[in-house]
């Protein structure tokens, strides 16, 4: 944002990425992690370098203004983040580029294009800031059938504010930073900070089920939505605006998660918070990493509610700079606009020491940006900036995450760990390293995260990764948890979606999308066949 | 419930009402408030007076041993208790009696009732406690068709139990009571305490939306569910049971207050809680309810969370003898199995004072079975058992409740109060009495609860009650509230929730229904046409 254009290749936007010093760092964990001196590197094409097809169709004249067919926007448009677009990107596989790029400046544009995309014969699929990391974005179909994106990212204004009831209005377009920078006039926050806050939009937090800034509680975007207005094929409608409802099921709950393959959020009437003035926090070191996830269930049953609550595992917080790998480390915070949260943070680090905790630093409201908290912070931010220099050098990182009850997690996360790093050895030839943290938590069980790290081969990585990621999909879902938690379906999830989600509940959805979408026109392939 | 078995006619169990110093009080306040010395009384039909229909299908042998077409049995499916389903008792209008009432002992037993149904072309409607207040099990198309009611009352085991994930599954049919026995050998408890806990059912809670114990946070059961297992007519499927996840718009949330029309809710995991040890409570007085409303939005922002913080204004808090008239109340308690809640209470307290609020007591355990908060208490569990005796005499007593956001409220307050005043006047000659309390409330916005009083006349009971419950359900409506809080939408809801829910989402909602209940099947009426 900034004036500044997304990369069509690699995270943020154009003149970001990794500083040298941060590249050495990786590259030199990466060496001894893989016991290799150098990695076989690969170009990555520029810009004009890239395979395009010649665009299949072109916008009429009414909307030729908000159109382009831009080689840089096609580009740009092609993928999301994940680390198959990534490496396909790197091998100059554009099938999935759109064959034009619409930038609607109102919701009536937004129409507009839909009906012209229908009639077209073509498909269209809404963009936020694409930074899916599960194919959200990425359309195989356009390799059949012309493709329209719609770039949502001019409808970015903060609309109206409501201070007594503490809650705005927004457009779907508007970014994290810009919508915090407009609400932070009114003294207010939305509080959704999720790992691509900068690259993303309201609209796709809400489409894909974002999991935020808060550890508990109201860990989704989806527990900020008051009500929304949506665009579909078949018409404009909203929700009404209320505090809760027990009036039938939730309209809104069906549009919530609903990953653009119904219609096009709009608009959205959002509960914020008053800016934090009380904070408690700091981080807490266990020896053992489940008698750790043993204190996060006490904390998560008690009702304290913190709004950080990540736990690492030794190695994680190794990687991440936030511990040596001696010990788990807990990074607990508590925020509130209203009251000192002595009482709060006491009774955590009770149940902390209960199970064998050792806190590093609790005082001092400035506790949550230093320490092993402050560091991990810092390294969660720049994360997504490694994809792009790791890639090219044939390393596989890559991340998946789940939500599981409580009575199956120690098994759980054993077998998921244990076929993953199984399948990194079976596909790459060599050990990789497979970590853990809790990203948020609840009274019955915890959201556990893992990354891992796998040295493959170029000319393989596609076919090293998908075996990779099946044996863990295939593993978390054996093991009783969701395919996700806050990533979202898209298509790279597809095939473990469709085994969890009962099939009456995907034909009653592929229903509701026949009369909202009936000439399945919207984001084809994403969690459903029309 | 405890060997007894349901009245046809009032609140609860045979054998249960008012005890005669109750009715004395209660006839006294409508005396003074009416200005009459008596009240004309009508007498209701026993059973044997009933003007049944002759069932028009008689079950399969192979479910005869499952039926019943006996006299009681029909005559105590054939209503809710709603004040038009008591007065229609009263006047002898059976016409919504079912035909069969089934009585299914295993999930299997249900399945093979629907399927029966279907092929009878007759219509099936599920019924747990049958203590709806919205027509939502009276079933007037039963003129035209004939009607099996499905009574779940047989389906009531807690089955299984996780002390790890704190969650527990519970058949359909539990009932409150019953319920809580069973999760108390285990030390836990749902804490799903709404008026009708003892007269109704877990899946009827769920498949209404019921509101709870809780004033805030986890205010609709809904809150609790962390998978369902439900019985369609196109088959039986079950949800996947997680702490949460991100996989596409929520199944649960699809279930979740479909009132009968998409399946039979037969088991559900459940989040249950530790019983609380700890507690802090009292009430506060307060001059002006508007002001105790600033100071209950205060506490509500404030994310302090208590399990109780019902406000009453003056006059509701004398007609339940917890106040004298002077004063609005605000009962609120805090409620922990964990932690003393001192910081908690003492701060809500703080955001009392701020707002003029003078504390009646907060010391003590036991506070909140003492003062106003337990006499208000008593006479909300008293309060349903007053129908059944006033109806005859001609009272037109009722509730209808709404959530509205706080920017809305004092206007809403005012034109709701004020439309459902004059409705009162001009129907039935007299001027009546509105008063109003608040049930949940959330950082946006309050859920008003108005309980209404006018003396109708025999003979025009219906239509009078009609006249107040429609200019009411307009005001509420124009006022920007929903049409329905936690009472559910029914039958008698419709013309107004036809209007608040979005028209493309109704017909979504038809096509789900159409793959779930192709036939039309069940509890044809509510929420929508199919």
């Amino acid at each position: 944002m900034a004036g500044s254009r997304l990369k069509f290749f690699g995270w943020g936007c154009e003149g970001e990425g990794m500083t040298p010093e941060e590249e050495a760092f990786a590259l030199k964990i990466h060496r001894e992690r893989f016991g290799v001196e150098e990695f076989a590197s690969l170009p990555v094409p520029g810009l004009d370098e890239l395979r395009l097809r010649a665009p299949r169709l072109r916008p009429p004249a009414s909307l030729a203004a908000l159109c382009s067919t831009e080689r840089y926007d096609r580009a740009a448009h092609a993928f999301g983040k994940s680390y198959p677009d990534t490496a396909r990107g790197m091998l100059n596989d554009y099938e999935s580029a759109p064959d034009v790029v619409a930038f609607p400046a109102t919701e009536g544009d937004v129409a507009a294009v839909m009906d012209w995309t229908g009639t077209a014969g073509a498909m269209l699929v809404p963009f936020g800031g694409g930074s899916s990391v599960v194919g959200g974005v990425t359309v195989d179909a356009a390799r059949e059938r012309p493709l329209v994106t719609l770039d949502l990212s001019r409808l970015g204004k903060v609309l109206e504010f409501d201070r007594a009831s503490r809650a705005a209005r927004i457009e779907g377009g508007a970014f994290g930073p810009a919508l915090e920078a407009q609400l932070k006039r009114h003294g207010v926050t939305l509080r959704h900070f999720p790992q691509s806050f900068a690259h993303s939009t309201l609209g796709g937090w809400i489409a894909t089920r974002s999991g935020g800034h808060f550890a508990t509680l109201t860990t989704h975007i989806d527990d900020f939505v008051e009500s929304l207005r949506i665009v579909t094929p078949a018409g404009t409608f909203e929700t009404r605006r209320l505090p809760a409802s027990g009036a039938g099921p939730s309209p809104d709950r069906m549009l919530i998660g609903s990953e653009g393959i119904l219609g096009v959020i709009t608009q959205a009437w959002m509960r914020v918070q008053d800016r934090p003035k009380y904070r408690a926090g700091g981080a807490v070191r266990f020896k053992d990493f489940h008698a750790a996830a043993s204190a996060v269930r006490a904390i998560a049953q008690a009702a304290l509610y913190p709004s950080n609550c990540r736990l690492l595992d030794a190695q994680e917080a190794c990687d991440t700079g936030a511990g040596d790998g001696s010990a788990a480390i807990l990074v607990l915070g508590f925020e509130s606009a209203d009251h000192p949260l002595d009482a709060w943070m006491g009774r955590a680090l009770e149940c902390c020491r209960d199970h064998g905790g050792v806190p590093e630093r609790t005082e001092g409201a400035e506790a949550h940006r230093e320490g092993a908290a402050g560091l991990w912070r810092n390294a969660f931010i720049r994360m997504p900036y490694a994809r792009e220099r790791m890639v090219p050098r044939g390393i596989i990182t890559d991340t998946f995450e789940t939500a599981v009850t409580w009575d199956r997690f120690e098994a759980a996360h054993a077998a998921i760990t244990r076929a993953t790093a199984d399948a990194i050895r079976t596909a790459t030839g060599r050990p990789g390293q497979v970590t853990c943290r809790f990203t948020h938590v609840y009274p019955d069980g915890p959201a556990p995260y893992f990354t891992f790290h796998a040295l493959g081969r170029h000319g393989a990585l596609l076919e090293q990764w998908r075996a990779i990621k099946k044996a863990a999909g295939d593993a978390l879902l054996a093991a009783g948890g969701t395919i996700t938690h806050h990533h979202a379906v898209g298509r790279d999830h597809r095939p473990w979606y469709d085994r969890q989600r009962p099939n009456l509940f995907a034909e009653a959805l592929r229903a509701a999308k026949r009369v909202l979408d009936p000439q399945g026109v919207l984001n084809p392939g994403v969690l459903i066949d029309p």
